[in-house]
């Protein structure tokens, strides 16, 4: 059920419905609009009846909900959401693009990528410090250090920095030292690890399962606002299918799909969604080209010794050739990108 | 094998080697390119012996082809293929839109559709006369009328028209009437109907399997090639996964891939892609920038009467908005689009 | 539209409602069951109104189907068919194996593995002369003369024969020289060769597209059954996923699934179905197991030197022990599985 | 590398190749056979030289391994490994049947669940107490009241308990009160889990995820081994793929492909597996005829008042006789299935 509050109602207005939906023992979750408030009632087992709160003083309507989603729906909030991260704000009409290594792998690496990234006009970092890897044996992350390495080259540069949390654990250490926390694809349905996050008061990067359908995609991300945590950005990373052309198939008409039924934000990632270094200058295109509000980008600044996915890292040459060529097309299609400082006048 | 020409061989030379492959019983595909022939041999059960061939006069080098595919292949021919319909030329730097109705469903609708699509920019003309239906109880085209109606739409437009054949007897009819033979997905591995399809004259337009992989397709091409036919423009129109916000999966990735591997115009049809009329302009964008040489796009005078595929036909006004669109992101991309006759100063 | 006659209903009200049927444009399909006679009404666009047939005298009930597929639903036959094959009859509660090399290679071949697997119970035998092969250059069977041969090997061993038409062609030699009429994966959905194999007055083998759904493999069947033929097997060949340890997805659930929709016996492939030798024993018992009404498995006498799918054939020695198996579990099953010649007291 | 010791090596022996092991910073996996031992060396990025190891006293051979599992995989360990539960020993020639309710509701539901399965033959009880929700609206499992149930119903019918763990909070508790630690599909690359489930002492159940392709299920059980636990057993439990009959496909040819390539245990989930109560029985039977070690399936006192997954829950009668058919067809098979209690003797 969702409760629409008038244009003019008042603050105690909305108290009062907030107290009728707790005395039920349910949840009021109060959603605020440019235009209006909304409030979504949430843990309830069974449908609930309209006139009970329809009538209430302040109040406009009261909605049957349909779709599993409710408080990342766009029934319930139509505007789509710009999520503050720092001086950012993510959203329609900002085409954001987060760029940087895959794995933080040493202080000179990191902060290297780091300036090459920016100087081409990327506004977020990203670097792994917690790697999730199919083999024990494989290359994990530098954990803490990591972080703090991660962390040194957002302040130097300026830019927000962006990383992966796999576990309780190392959330607190995200939390404590980056700006967003990245919920990588492995761990979308990772629930325990979803309620967390929608409780750590930093904004989420929720990439999409290999094999997971929208919905499950937007229920996810319900997890995080259920807790209270509404700073959520979706990203499309390529699903599995049988193509062997490349490590995954990435999915783009999922992008105005979300954008249909959610209110937030949506990413494409075509590094980890082809794999393959020579698809992802094009990908990206497509990406802006089919609606996206953003990119996550892998970049190196020498691909050939990465210590993980190397070989779908951009050369930092390549990336600042993708980035003129999509500031160049952003104005077609609606979109705004800003300028790296130096061509800044 | 592969037999590459030296720039300066005589007739004479290309003549003694065709001679000698045919003397193996084998088959000698002459494959002319802009600044040098190539011989492709076939029909061999093992790998042959280069030494066989790269001492003869005029021979440069004798390359044995790893790929299961070899005349479709770039490693036979580097440069791009254009393929000449009437007095268009498909295939790089040119971006070319194939527009029309799903199906011809009277003369007053075709006539409409190609006047609408003309009028937008569109270089080709589509419309179904054969439809491949799921069931056998649906619309199943008109047939040679609407062979004749195509016809008459596409000489009064000045458009070329490509339209779907589904057997032997089809396929006559098609060649008689149209300018392009469009293999449709379900008949991507109907081989009788490939080698005919290779023997017929004209050029084909082949679109890729539900579940077919890139090296299927190629190979599909094969088919049409080693029967002669190189006059070949390949499809991708979306696959089949488990995914449930769209009709199909659209794999934009295998564009690049295809263009990598294969030297033929590869298209991107976002109608069949994606299923849904909001999701095509998306698409058709997405496909422009990831590259693709092309795009088939459903187009219909008045969507919500059509006989088959209204859901994913776009208005007239929305496909001009489209076109209006695409030929502001082509230069960006390195490509050229013509403008409408109208537009044309 | 169902119209389920009475039980006691003459045939003169038969074709009274015939009659009707047929006055209306559209096309009557009886289909007589053991209880009681029904006629599938095909060949309507929109819904028909029930009033207009079920005050008929001699009819007990019209019944509006909402399936897509009509002839070939429970809904309209409730008892399994059981399609005659010569003396066969394939259907529960029999459980039959068809059995036989991939491709027809030659006489001395063909024989043998037609005696190996009458030696060891098989009750039809398969053979390739039309073989639907990925590459142009692949062997593509020996056409005419292979159906000559496994003709004679199916008459030396008192086995009908099952083999592939590809197209027009085809069907005509294979009508003339086969028992039964297989479909091919890859021509499922060729509505031209369906339609044509629906007029043909053979059985009909029908494989499983590699991405059809269930109901697409039953509107296959239907268009079939639409002209007339009712003689028709499915078959189950496995379907195309993710996986990388087999070359297909085998997909058991769907033969309890067709079962429950339609009244067709269903056949497992477990040799196209996995791809792989060692699989095809356990996946031959898995069909059994999960209920289907019979295998179509691979042999060959000496599987290494096989012209097509060699490393999927097994060898007559491992066929045997197959068979012994699945005659000892047959009745646990509910099924009944004929002794071969020699062991028949 | 894998070093495989002498027959009649000595335990100093052992222990002066596990010191040289050590001494190169690498991690040695002592792995304890029937008939020698092996151990397993894990750590190396690079490959390692078989000539360090080999001319050691008790040392037999130093095979470099190539797949990237090593600990559970065949090359390592030749025989089938049966772990041990309580009593009893999991893995061939036993055929283990798994049941109970998806999810603990009361203590009335979960005790009448037990002495139902337990009557039936069933020799381990399962029943979820923390559920993996698609939405986080839904019933979440009882917690550590729902497991202090399970046990209560454990020891009552003398059946071990296997329940799923989602984290480190809630394996802390199922380790304390349940004999086998579950590792659900959702988790199955959640490697924060494994690593602790690798520590815990306890079992583990471990369950394909949703798109996981065979190698990253054997590397996920690698995950536990790598942390010293090999009492593993797998399961398969459908992926996802394009077909709408049933909730997921059941990929059985992954059966005796895992058993293939490693030693541990192989169980087939039909209930997940299908997702339809009529669809179980038969993929079950499958199960046991294809090879699996054992099966997992859902029974539920009154399925139509389940809080989870009522539609594909057994009822009682079902897998009673469900259990009396697998009986008869496992002699066929080489298997081994215990009598129910009252039966017994």
């Amino acid at each position: 059920m969702l409760i629409v509050m008038d244009h003019h109602c008042t603050q105690e207005q909305v108290r009062e419905v907030v107290r009728r939906i707790e005395d039920k023992g349910l949840t009021a979750n109060p959603i605020p609009g440019e235009s209006r408030m909304a409030i979504g009632i949430t843990g309830n087992q069974g449908p609930l009846d309209p006139n009970d709160f329809d009538q209430l003083p302040g109040v406009l309507e009261a909605i049957p909900v349909t779709r599993p989603y409710k408080l990342v729906s766009r029934e319930v909030k139509a505007e789509s959401t710009r999520v503050k991260v720092g001086k950012l704000a993510v959203g329609p009409p900002d085409f954001i693009v987060i760029a940087g290594p895959c794995a933080v792998e040493n202080e000179r690496q990191c902060l290297q990528a780091a300036r090459q990234v920016a100087a081409a006009g990327a506004q977020m970092l990203r670097g792994g410090a917690f790697k999730p890897r199919t083999s024990p044996y494989s290359f994990q992350g530098l954990g803490r250090t990591g972080l703090e390495i991660l962390r040194r080259a957002g302040d130097e540069t300026g830019l927000p920095v962006v990383t992966e949390a796999l576990d309780e654990e190392s959330l607190g250490l995200v939390v404590e030292l980056a700006d967003v926390v990245q919920i990588g694809a492995r761990n979308m349905q990772n629930f325990s690890l979803l309620k967390r996050a929608g409780r750590c008061g930093k904004p989420v990067f929720l990439k999409r399962g290999l094999s997971a359908t929208l919905e499950e995609l937007l229920m996810a991300a319900e997890y995080l606002a259920a807790e209270g945590n509404y700073d959520i950005m979706l990203c499309e990373r390529g699903v599995r299918s049988f193509g062997q052309h490349a490590r995954n198939t990435l999915d783009l008409t999922v992008v105005p799909a979300a954008q249909e039924q959610s209110h937030l934000p949506m990413f494409v990632d075509p590094s980890h969604g082809t794999g393959r270094r020579d698809k992802v200058a094009p990908l990206a295109r497509a990406g802006l080209a089919v609606g996206a509000d953003g990119l996550m980008v892998e970049v190196h600044p020498e691909p050939h010794t990465a210590l993980s996915d190397g070989p779908q890292a951009l050369f930092p040459q390549q990336f600042q050739e993708l980035m003129g060529t999509l500031r160049l097309m952003a104005p077609l299609l609606g979109r705004t990108m800003s300028l790296p400082a130096e061509l800044t006048p």
